[in-house]
């Protein structure tokens, strides 16, 4: 299998390590054989190629089986003008891969559910997963631009049916392999875009008898999420919605930290990357958590390879480390012990093994 | 002073009157006087009228000084044609009256910040006020419409420069009366519409220099009000992000049942109505919480008629009768006594008198 490796700015390039690591360490132990090739993306490729997204980047995740991504991102780049900045870099991979459905698992982990801003009875039992349509709406329709000499300006979020469809289904089939319910988030009372993908779920439904939906306004969903969240399985939403109730969610648990999430394209290669952003603040001093990127190696590992049995023991590895007490700085355990993002690393490739 | 009542639907029927009662006891002991007419919207004038927004109640509303508005929707009329729905009325109305700032102050009351689904130290003492623009962007920009037979949708989201220099230009204002802190919420990194949005609060920072801003993205406002909602003074933001975070800041302090909100227009008629929805499941049963909907008519004394020392006798009247343990049955006070509409309405007004 060939695996891309895109480890980008900040943390990234310390974390997409760790993984590599995890990783070597499956394939020793179940007889697999992964390659890796590491191409930029972000902030690190402006400043080599002087552009966020270079063509060889594209081609490399093109031809590989599927690509891991560390994040992107910093303060170095941010007063570039906008096709300049790191994060055209990732909007363009996605778009490139057609990586249309964004998943995103949150559940909280027992030992670190304390750190949640919730209360633990509302956060406790919280097993939801986010399919954010990743490559339409507003991110990508035109006309995008500034008219009457700057005096108005308009963005348009476009869908064709079979955007809509392709990404409804994925949810769906998400659900009947979960507990079999679905909400879909949508401003049916306001958006024409809305009432017709309204209109598609419903449609779709006949296809899966044992999955029941729900449909529920973008902004009840926001209160629900965190006054309920345990009420939600699978959530399906367009993609500016999904960015914002994505993020929302992920602070739910209080462990941002260990948050991962796959990109998928129809047939083609899948995109792995944590949820937290390349945090420049900490970069370079070796104590980032490498959890949520060692799981979205899990991730690919299920998603991209069907290797369910070797995703399973990278979780449970994870788990057993937090269960006996290590964890990184961005996160607390009570009498627990404090590692590096070397020895965390260490200590799951030591559990698996 | 002529006020409209638009009692609209469900539980907006009961706790209006209410407000009224509480608007008449101020009348009585500073000699103001208050005239009412009464209006329908939403479902109720579907019913009668067989449109969500009668002429008559535009009109009425134009020509009062301000209108205090109960709240639409109920089951009845969810299946109705998009155009014979409830909140047809409601985006009708803001649209007819121009009225463009949304401002929706969010303060946890001491004694029911335990119902709160965040832990009390994360949330205590947290104090906001979301100034979100009420008449533009995606809710009203056209096209938005289906084409190529069904095939694709598209909404637009249009902005002039001038509507987003009137909501900016509020949202300081406020600021400069509270902390002197404003956030302004964007997309920047996506939208066109985002970037000319925080070019126009940077250009207008020169104008108030005692407030101090920040720009946050809209997926990281989305976390930051659970995890940091004290972080938070003045928030601004466009309509469609308004909406969302403006409901998700609402369930922060765990007593919905007591917000307010103010709908303004440039210099004519400010509209009034609480947060909360028209609950057809406790409507009939005078149970509602007359609460927000009392607070909305002390923020239309204040807003509309400069009447801050009414406005404030209100808002004490209401917190002390909660001091007091007096509560509706959609709040808990440990060892506190549970009332209907009335009896609330009637504790409030008599710590007027
Ligand atoms: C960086 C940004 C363009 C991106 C998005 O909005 O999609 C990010 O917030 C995300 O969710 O991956
Ligand atoms: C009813 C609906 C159209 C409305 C909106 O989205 O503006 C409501 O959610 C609100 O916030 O007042």
């Amino acid at each position: 299998k060939r695996i891309v490796l895109l480890p980008g700015d900040g943390i990234g390039k310390e974390v997409i390590n760790s993984a590599q690591d995890v990783l070597n360490a499956i394939a020793e132990e179940f007889n697999h054989s992964f390659t890796f090739e590491t191409h930029e993306i972000g902030g690190a490729a402006i400043d080599l190629y002087g552009t966020p997204l270079p063509e060889t980047t594209v081609d490399a995740c093109k031809q590989a089986d599927a690509v891991l991504l560390g994040a992107v991102g910093g303060p170095k780049w941010d007063n570039n003008p906008s096709h300049l900045r790191p994060e055209r870099g990732l909007l363009g991979i996605r778009k490139a891969l057609d990586l249309f459905a964004n998943l995103r698992p949150i559940k909280g982990f027992k030992n670190l559910l304390h750190a949640s801003p919730l209360k633990e009875e509302v956060v406790a039992g919280s097993d939801l997963l986010i399919v954010r349509e990743l490559t339409g709406g507003i991110y990508f329709g035109t006309p995008s631009e500034r008219r009457d000499n700057g005096q108005t300006v308009v963005d348009t979020l476009a869908y064709t049916r079979k955007e809509i469809e392709r990404i409804v289904d994925k949810a769906f089939q998400a659900a009947q392999g979960r507990s079999g319910h679905l909400t879909s988030v949508d401003k049916a009372n306001v958006l024409e875009s809305s009432k017709m993908w309204r209109e598609i779920v419903e449609e779709k439904k006949a296809q899966y008898p044992d999955v029941v939906v729900e449909h529920v306004l973008v902004d009840a969903a926001a209160m629900k999420l965190i006054t309920n969240p345990t009420k939600f399985d699978v959530i399906v939403t367009e993609n500016m919605f999904g960015d914002i109730l994505s993020d929302e969610a992920s602070v739910l648990t209080g462990s941002l930290g260990m948050l991962a999430s796959a990109s998928l394209s129809e047939d083609g290669v899948g995109l792995y990357e944590p949820v937290h952003g390349s945090a420049p603040d900490i970069a370079g001093k070796g104590i980032a958590n490498p959890s949520a990127m060692i799981l979205s190696a899990a991730l690919m590992l299920r998603y991209s390879f069907q290797l369910n049995d070797e995703a399973t023991l990278i979780e449970d590895a994870v788990q057993s480390v937090l269960d006996s007490g290590f964890h990184t700085a961005d996160l607390h355990i009570p009498e627990g012990r404090q590692v590096g993002t070397e020895e965390m690393t260490r200590l799951i490739v030591d559990y698996i093994k």
